[in-house]
């Protein structure tokens, strides 16, 4: 399956296949939406928090979410075989159509692959570098939070990502802080630990959701705010999120030295993510 | 080709085909762009316009733009056979990749496809009833103009449009008209002939240019400026306009009826849309 980079195996709408139909909406408008899953030993990580935005961004997008058990079944059958650890990626498309309108009667497609993940023992170790994209993410209330398939802004800011960065930081229009180009960002400040609010654009991650609720469960307050400039230049420790690398501490921010300090540490070990 | 919906024939990077590699940029991120070309007697129309909006779009999008003569070798190729009235869509997609850090050496994929297209005349000379939308677009300077892949907005907006109303106007968040949901919208003031700045948000439409171009040759004076609630309730002509339908009069907004008035007449015969 050369066709599929690297994805050893893909499921079609419940059939083995390296192809979409032309006519797929995700294709012509990115009319859909998708999920990166971690798998490890062929058990899909956090499988439940991925499950519950995909729900919310079918409500948001006016889609039908498919059967729970269906999704299940499908999930298992392609983390069959997966690797020691692997990504499994789920698109959910509105199916084929013609136009903005949407057609009456459309059926959602569901688009499984599954790639090998490669983990980076040393990121999550020593942290990682990062600098601050120029690109300023759009306000778009109506589709903040969910993780949607119109991803031109974050690959615009990713652009301006080079070695030795891993990483771009996200502002948006208001000149506050909303995530990393494929992660979500954490600060700390005496100890409370500090997310951008995602009212007005953003993807709420499911990593972003379980640091909090562990956060919470070792007694941190947590807090869901603006974060700007200021707020990220003097923050104790910055962190960053996702369900495939798990946390990240940042040890760099554009040229300027960043503490890898005890909260990340706490997290790393509470979420399973320990280096 | 019961999955093209319609289409009764499709290119791919040169071969027939009706889908598309599972692992493409455009189906994962909307990584590309589009154009939708009128096709008369086997002859496309407008295609230097379509060209260069896609070529600026590649520049904005740091994508290879593929040589004119092999786009044109194609077009004509998909042309063959075409009915009498015909649309042609032509997908620009960043080819395969995984994740969003455009890879090294990527090329760009072609994805042609011929659709019927059904005139509709009585649009044409009698107008129709379009409503303004909810959905506010959102600002991104960087993409404006083009005609990218990423057309969720449209999508929710286009679910605001229900018989009688055939178009939705959009507002961007600073209340500023911008355009229909597949179309550009024209005003007449005082026989000037004004169309929304699109400087933030909205695509810069082929027929839009067209008609001033063609209202300059007329003589008529053509401003692309602001346009805010109070300039939209005013005008005395409203106008819209794509490559696929030309010049449709409104003859009704919300609630209120409009006047087909003596400018949207010039410029239909003058562009080659008469009623």
């Amino acid at each position: 399956m050369a066709t599929l980079l690297n994805a050893s195996w893909a499921l079609v709408d419940g059939e083995a296949a390296d192809t979409v139909p032309l006519g797929d909406r995700g294709l012509h408008f990115g009319d859909g939406l998708f999920e990166s899953i971690r798998v490890e030993r062929g058990q899909a990580l956090l499988w439940h928090l991925h499950a519950a935005r995909l729900a919310r961004g079918c409500e948001v997008l006016g889609m039908e979410f498919p059967a729970d058990r269906l999704l299940e079944r499908e999930l298992a059958e392609v983390c069959q075989g997966a690797p020691e650890v692997a990504m499994v990626k789920l698109l959910l498309t509105r199916g084929d159509g013609r136009g903005y309108a949407v057609p009456a009667g459309g059926r959602v497609r569901r688009i499984w692959l599954l790639y090998p993940l490669r983990d980076d023992p040393e990121a999550r170790a020593e942290g990682v570098a990062v600098r601050e994209c120029r690109l300023r993410l759009s306000l778009q209330p109506r589709l903040a939070g969910i993780k949607h398939l119109n991803r031109i802004e974050q690959i615009l800011a990713r652009g301006e990502v080079e070695p030795p960065f891993r990483e771009g930081l996200c502002f948006d229009q208001r000149e506050r802080l909303v995530e990393a180009t494929s992660a979500n960002v954490f600060l700390v400040r005496d100890e409370m630990l500090v997310t951008p609010r995602l009212d007005a654009c953003g993807i709420a991650g499911v990593m972003r959701a379980r640091v909090m609720n562990v956060a919470r469960e070792l007694g941190m307050p947590v807090s869901e705010t603006e974060v700007d400039h200021a707020a990220l230049a003097s923050a104790d420790e910055l962190l960053l999120t996702n369900s495939l690398i798990g946390i990240w501490p940042v040890r760099q921010l554009g040229t300027q030295a960043r503490v890898v300090g005890p909260v990340c540490r706490r997290l790393q070990a509470a979420c399973g993510f320990a280096p």
